[in-house]
């Protein structure tokens, strides 16, 4: 039999029973736990190990019990890529013994053969260590049994904590047990987890009407989208658009010969995937953009749609990589009655699969050798999840620093899949989450593992495809309200814009979703200079994120009660940090509203009794509330919603110098 | 690349990823699903795969979605030992086209080339099938491609159902997931579920004071405890007892020499664990005995306590078995500072553990060989988990009927392991939750998995080594609340009686639990004639058990509220009984309870607005009830409980012969 009592059940955090990483950002921390225990009263020792993939050796930590046979031990991840953590545990004899001999000793007991059989194992000790340690535990042998030192003495030696460290260091091998294999965590840079995006059609970049626009004309308005705060710009796809079945504005499905169609129909004369749409500029004018951008903090993340139109080249070059018909023709999109037949989906599923997941592969590759960082995958959910995971694991494994955003706008459980087998961060339900309790609800669920651990929402009010009915009914505090709400709720948010700061609000259809003149369809020309625009809101709210480390996690999110349905609290801490930030917003669009907050004072890290200060980082206005229960109101004509900084502590007169 | 498009997720029920078995008895259902799903918007298939350890075949069952891409089967264990589970899926093309095409014609599209798409795949189907089932997809693909037959004859002959269920019967096997490996179900026999157990020690079994009781004497006791509805006979250890370090009464730590030790004090100069105590009786009798118990269907349930005595045959033979001492004498147990030295506990953790743990293996073998099938195992959980573990699958490998009871009286974590790794029932933490509140907190979580999985109390009142002060303090109706909880609450549960039917209630000292004069230390003489004897209460209660098939599972318990804190309400429910029952206690021996219960109608199947009628089983009274608010009040004089019989409808005039 075996000589291992020890158990280990229960890590945490862990996916999927460890068929997943969990995500981290470099910097960050994971707190790992376990239940280790073995039968009877002995002392259990646990350890947890963690190494970088690329590193040979384990780091080792002693875990601390924290009550309920269970340990906790953390970890910071500082390098991109791939970690492996674990635990091990052992019985620990020679702890069991000093807890029992402390006992005895208390009791009054004789001591002289309890102290001998503790030499005995830290003999056996050193016969597995090496050097000074060894030495030193014949020495403590042979002190604590030393019959001319008092009893005293040797039970004072016997309790020194520097042979709890070397119970650490040489645990008996036949007695450890390790657990069935180590789980990883994938370590992402700080973008991952706080990134701030912009969406817009360089198309409409132009300066005057009527115009196409360039990605000379995108750099121009750099400063503009600097101004604003962001830091990550997205361009829809820029390659060359397909003529066949090409979709008129309003997707009209004819279309006249000046309509430009949509970016998505990827794939025309000019090439595919690799090409660049002729009107927009060319490689290096896109080069030069995204080196532009750089030098103002922004980067620039691609679209990337793996679909093709019947232009494209790859229908010509590899008609294996489509689907046929019985008649021989190409099967194009559709999704009954429905039919998209400008657009070609890849076929995965068949003998030419594995080359086609290659040259998509390749696709991403060729733009990270441009200087791509940021890829925003449309539809991921369309194709299959084997071909993302590996993708996404081959790209990692050699440019850690990539980062995947995944538009799928589907059912929750395909959703998370997605984040789970690699995507960084994801499109979400948010932009149909409005009311208070189904904010409260969905944000319960994302903050706390195990989604939290594999799950990094960006959350979006409005996208090309989503006027949302709440932004075509709210007004501009609709408008605001949903900027806060996504700035705050997630570390990662963006907005499509102009629509958004510009808060156009009409649909194509009442009842629909569609943007009216949709710039997927046409070329539009946006007045950014309107003097209603959003714009500096905007920027404020983002320079609050910039300022408030808080903000800049997904961690750290607790909901507060207010008496009033239409008011939303919520407070996002960070352990590391001294100020929290509480949000109070109005999530009524056309009335104030005014109600009693009750503050979780805990988590707030505040005194239950003393006064605090709340700071409005939007108004500037300064509170001074005492305990859980304080008053707030909120007029959408004025302002939706408070961003308060929370001060820990108030001074009083005790702080003043001279008080003492 | 695989062409492996599906995924599988969540497989419940599962105990900790599927390391431990899921436990069931013949005849219960275990109720199997999954999370299966795919990209895009192709149909999924989904199968449950179940077969008896010992069975070559696999029975395949269609999974049914439940929506939310969760899919569920059931399957029903027929025989004791170990069933596997498993899930399996796949993209269903044909079912995808079939789904596409009945929209596609419900639109008016042409579904010329969509027919003969369908018939390719049924003939590529047809390939994989056999026979007949090839001929009919053969047929089947001619016909809805005849151009002689009109559409509408052509679709809907697309959409026959027998086509679905070829699709479960011919997946293409390149595309087909397994869950990475079989889950296991242990099956048990019924005693394993519902029991109800009696400890008695037989040395107290004799007719008259002053004798020592003999297995005779427990024969002569076996109408009485039959009488009361008990179905288990547990006994401590029947095995000789040591002389030395023997307790005296009330655990004095020197003993007289007519004193009779305990009888957890294992090894003698007339044998070990293999041996009876010569004052019982002899093999032959204890044979007897359960030969006579069993013609009243009542079990003898065997104490295993692997501990010696110093005067044990082992401590001689197998000195290896033991740990020594710096001065070469052997270890006795000690939880420091208390020592106890009349116990040498077996050494696990050395070379010679694998020859001990075969030895003690054998020791339950010869128990079996004597008819023994049920055994109730002394402190487990300071033996290591892997002895057990490999013990109770060796043994159940030959005799899947025999039932293990831990008494493992530990931390959660350590009760919970042994469960899983192969106790078929576990004492608790009952004894010690009284209130309302600490009820319906622990069975909450006993009731839920995964822990209803996996563990299955066995709930006491008392037990030699606990009084519990409820019942030190709570009179006759503490007793009777007592037992009603523990029989309602447990499918399984026990008393130590004669104490608990005549309310012995003296502890040994203020504060302790342990009963003054115990039983495991000296002989007593009880008065079973007792007019005051709960036996008859204890009768009624057992017959309502027997009665009442939802008192026999801890599946279907359901908490129902009550607006007062000493009234605690709760229902059992299962899917295959018409009636439910519904219990009422007032946990507080000493006053009169009242308030106003709220029933969840629909738990327990009942008309929202109907009348209904309740049906007191221990009173006999019945009333007609209505909607989901009733009175009820208890007065622990009368009765401190009700248990209720729902009907689950009342007949009204409509059910009258004659009223249509």
């Amino acid at each position: 039999m075996s000589k291992v009592r020890v158990v280990i059940e229960n890590i945490t955090p862990r996916v999927d029973c460890g068929r997943f990483p969990i995500k981290r950002t470099t910097g960050e921390t994971v707190i790992v736990e376990a239940d280790v225990f073995t039968d009877g009263h002995d002392v259990v020792a646990a350890m947890m190990m963690y190494r970088h993939d690329t590193a040979a050796e384990w780091h080792k930590t002693p875990m601390k019990p924290i009550g309920n046979d269970r340990f906790r031990a953390q970890l910071t991840v500082q390098q991109l890529g791939s970690y492996l953590y674990s635990v091990c545990g052992w019985v620990d004899h020679l702890e069991s013994w000093r807890r029992g001999l402390r006992k005895k000793y208390e009791a009054g007991q004789d001591l002289t053969l309890d102290l001998k059989t503790g030499a005995l194992l830290a003999e056996a000790m050193a016969e597995r260590a090496h050097g000074l340690d060894a030495q030193r535990l014949r020495e403590w042998a042979a002190a604590i049994t030393d019959s001319r030192r008092d009893i005293e003495e040797r039970v004072a030696l016997s309790q020194t904590d520097s042979i709890r460290e070397l119970e650490y260091r040489y645990p008996d091998p036949e007695t450890v047990l390790n657990w069935d294999s180590p789980l990883e965590v994938e370590a992402d840079r700080e973008r991952a987890r706080y990134s701030t995006w912009y969406e817009m059609f360089p198309r409409s970049a132009a300066s005057e009407p009527g115009k196409h626009g360039t990605f000379a004309d995108v750099e121009k308005l750099l400063p503009y989208v600097a101004s604003m705060g962001f830091d990550v710009l997205y361009l829809p796809p820029i390659h060359p658009i397909g003529m066949t079945e090409r979709k008129g504005p309003n997707n009209n499905p004819t279309a006249s010969k000046s309509d430009p169609g949509s970016p998505w129909a990827i794939g025309g004369a000019a090439g595919g995937h690799k090409a660049i749409h002729p009107e927009l500029g060319t490689l290096d004018d896109f080069r030069h953009l995204i080196s532009k951008a750089g030098e103002r903090g922004i980067e620039i993340a691609m679209d990337i749609a793996f679909q093709s139109t019947p232009d494209h080249p790859y229908v010509r070059e590899h008609p294996e990589w489509f689907l046929k018909r019985p008649d021989g023709s190409i099967q194009y999109a559709e999704n009954p009655p429905k039919k998209y037949q400008d657009i070609y989906p890849f076929h995965f599923e068949s003998d030419a699969g594995e080359a086609l997941s290659k040259e998509l592969r390749g696709v991403i590759e060729y733009w990270i050798s441009q200087g791509v960082r940021i890829f925003r995958v449309d539809n991921p959910h369309t194709k299959p999840f084997p071909f993302w995971e590996g993708l996404i694991r081959e790209i990692r494994r050699l440019r850690p620093d990539v980062i995947f955003l995944a538009e799928a706008f589907t059912r929750p459980k395909v959703m998370y899949r997605l984040a789970k087998l690699g995507f960084t961060q994801s499109y979400n339900y948010f932009p149909w989450r409005n009311s208070k309790r189904e904010l409260i609800e969905y944000f319960t669920e994302l903050s706390q593992p195990p989604v939290s651990d594999f799950f990094r929402p960006n959350l979006w009010p409005n996208t090309p495809d989503i006027l949302p009915e709440y932004l075509q009914f709210g007004g501009r505090s609709g408008f605001m309200i949903r900027l806060v709400l996504a700035a705050t709720l997630g570390a990662s948010y963006g907005i499509y814009g102009p629509p958004f700061e510009l808060m156009e609000a009409r649909p194509r259809e009442p009842g629909g979703e569609e943007y009216l003149n949709s710039e997927k369809y046409e070329i539009r020309y946006w007045n950014r200079d309107d003097p209603t625009s959003l714009r500096e809101f905007i920027a404020r709210v983002n320079r609050i994120r910039r300022e408030n480390a808080p903000l800049q996690s997904d961690r750290g999110l607790k909901f507060h009660s207010v008496d009033n349905d239409n008011l939303l609290a919520y407070s996002k801490t960070r352990e590391e940090d001294a100020d929290s930030v509480l949000v109070v917003a109005n999530v009524d669009p056309h009335h104030a509203q005014s109600g009693w907050l009750q503050l979780d004072l805990e988590s707030l890290g505040l005194p239950v009794n003393g006064p605090f200060q709340v700071h409005d980082l939007l108004s500037g206005a300064r509170f001074l509330w005492q305990g859980p229960r304080n008053y707030v109101s909120l007029d959408p004509g004025h302002s939706p919603a408070h961003i308060f900084r929370i001060r820990r502590r108030v001074r009083s007169e005790k702080d003043f110098d001279y008080f003492l």
